[in-house]
């Protein structure tokens, strides 16, 4: 059996609703590909405001049962797929987290996951905004596949790819949002990057299992978001792959069966020293 | 401070005597390069035994005060380096392993390491020679820096890379002897060797370290060594790569200090959530 699976790289339009529509035009191209599993980009909807701290970047926030999501409910319904969907969630007054909701076919939800780790550093104040997700790294079961869903700065994060793959994850998801800082040095950019896709390939290595990540484009103040939305397969090789200006829908086709074939090759998790990995839930290694 | 790294590719002579003096041969042409460390292959003194179950294989093992090891302790005086030795080690009757031994630029032992991740596969019966470690994951601490010193298979588990670093470790070294096997597609040869590149490059970005890995080249029954042999940074990047082919010592300069700068930029050891790792020592996520 194999899945087909789409993302949207695609840039904010200058306001919320703008781009809400947009993206939903974009998924609208899909409607004869047959497409099982569409992944959206980080926060899509909103331009990235994590880019300062204000506290009426508050107001961006919405809860799940926000039309928003509505719509991208009866896109799934449309599109006869599932969709993750990336969302600034208000989960409560004064508690905020950065989410995504895997909705089914039909258009209920498959489930959630809360960003659990949160970066924080020049232009990317996520710590400000969202609270780090106690979802756990559980994947989500959808007639698409057993999807491990897991948001960004997840991505730099083995612990959590391995987490979501002992629970049986059939493939890594990371909807992102990250970008090249016209305060650094230009010819650390490409490497950058690299960086940033090696480090998934290896955890759909580690682990046998597809990897994709989506990111969006475009220019927002000193940031520009590098794109490199891709699909990998679980030996690690690239099978689709965007590069920094491509903009709209793309899709491949992964066969999940690829990930038992492989393991009988390359059998790592028959031999994991599960006795010698204590330390791994430290902070570090010395008192 | 910066660390003059240094490594030998290259293959077994026909005898283990003839290996033995033709590795201490191409050590010595390190002699006016001011290397700090010498990294050589994974028991690389032997041809690959493991291509088959032997028991008269077992004799190829070797106690920690062999001449072999007298010969190493007496070249890293005379290149004034750290050597890390890969060895078939005989710890008691019927109990071996395979070890590095790391030492010191007097000739003493800085500290052993033994394999912790054992495979077994077609031509690596690997299970069959040798108890898994009982050292655990401890970095090494020399004069030379804090050695990830780990063996072959152990480049495919994060969790090892993860720990070492939690203990401390500045670079991750990897003695290694993997080979394409003739009973095997060509067209998957390419994607094999870039997965092994990868997963150790993925490994030294999230933890924010210098990899290495040192492989044999040549044939050996139905395998053929890949060599392949690199120095990455931390941020992935590779430093320094042989061939397939490329036979004889390299050396490459590494600058420790990197490791707290690209932390300070990409601070994953503050954002770690030890709190939801908990399913990393058990085997499987469910029962």
């Amino acid at each position: 059996m194999t899945t087909r699976i789409a993302w949207i790289q695609s840039r904010y339009q200058g306001t919320v609703e703008s781009t809400h529509r947009h993206y939903l035009a974009e998924a609208q191209k899909l409607a004869d590909q047959g497409v099982d599993l569409l992944v959206l980009p980080e926060l899509f909807t909103t331009r990235y405001f994590c880019i300062s701290q204000d506290s009426d970047n508050f107001d961006l926030a919405i809860t799940t049962d926000h039309p928003h999501l509505a719509d991208w409910r009866e896109m799934a319904r449309t599109l006869n797929c599932v969709i993750v969907y990336s969302f600034f969630e208000k989960r409560a007054d004064g508690l905020y987290h950065n989410t995504a909701c895997v909705i089914e076919r039909d258009g209920s939800t498959a489930g959630i996951y809360r960003k659990g780790h949160i970066p924080d550093d020049p232009g990317f104040n996520e710590k400000y905004y969202f609270s780090p997700g106690d979802t756990g790294f559980h994947p989500i079961a959808t007639s698409a596949g057993v999807l491990g869903v897991l948001i960004c700065w997840d991505q730099w994060f083995p612990e959590a790819a391995r987490a979501m793959c002992l629970r049986g994850a059939q493939i890594l998801i990371y909807p992102t949002a990250i970008a090249w800082d016209a305060q650094e040095p230009d010819d650390i950019k490409p490497t950058q990057c690299d960086a940033w896709i090696t480090v998934m390939r290896g955890h759909a290595i580690a682990n046998n299992v597809y990897a994709m990540a989506v990111n969006r484009i475009g220019d927002e103040g000193h940031l520009t978001f590098w794109g490199n939305s891709f699909l990998c397969r679980p030996d690690g090789s690239l099978q689709a792959h965007q590069d920094h200006t491509d903009d709209g829908p793309e899709w491949s086709v992964a066969d999940f069966a690829q990930t038992e074939a492989l393991r009988r090759a390359w059998p790592f998790f028959r031999d994991r020293r599960t006795d010698d990995y204590g330390v791994l839930l430290k902070k570090w290694g010395t008192p």
